[in-house]
């Protein structure tokens, strides 16, 4: 592979990755506006944010879902970030609303 | 709302999060399958794993396309994670296949 097949490849491949990118951030925050009601409902509710065997679930969704190349660990690692960070924008929604919506 | 409306309301969102997971999960991968050829090709061409340069392009693809709700820094941390559980598949398969493919 030459020099410039190699650089021709990676600009295409990167391309790629762009658009999957973009794809991905859109899904995660389709994602947060549900979890946002899900904030709303728990409040006007009196329920916990946190709920453990929620996030079993979620995982083995995940999990049983993943078809690879990705390492079920790797997937894993990925999903704890997501859910902490949707935990926080739970938290922060139900905290700066104060049951106004 | 009553536990019943409240109940009903969550079943029917962490259907939702379901789906949209499992979507995730597959552009996860797909991103993962275009990310082991661009770790062929470097490999045919004797290039690096890490390119910070190209790294600093992606955040700004995923920060640029973002509409929220998720904030741009939970946006980040996201994919930093996702980037480097990434890297260490392109390290892996760099690693382990000794430039067969």
């Amino acid at each position: 592979m030459t020099p410039e097949e190699a650089s021709s490849a990676l600009d295409q491949c990167r391309a790629q990755i762009d658009v999957l990118d973009r794809q991905i951030v859109a899904l995660l925050n389709e994602r947060a506006t549900v979890v946002e009601v899900i904030g709303d409902v728990k409040q006007k509710s009196a329920m916990k944010v946190y709920e453990p065997r929620r996030e079993d679930l979620v995982y083995a969704n995940v999990l049983g879902s993943n078809a690879g190349p990705l390492q079920p660990d790797a997937v894993r690692r990925i999903y704890e970030r997501i859910i902490d960070e949707m935990r926080t924008l739970q938290r922060d929604r139900m905290a700066g609303k104060g049951g106004q919506s």
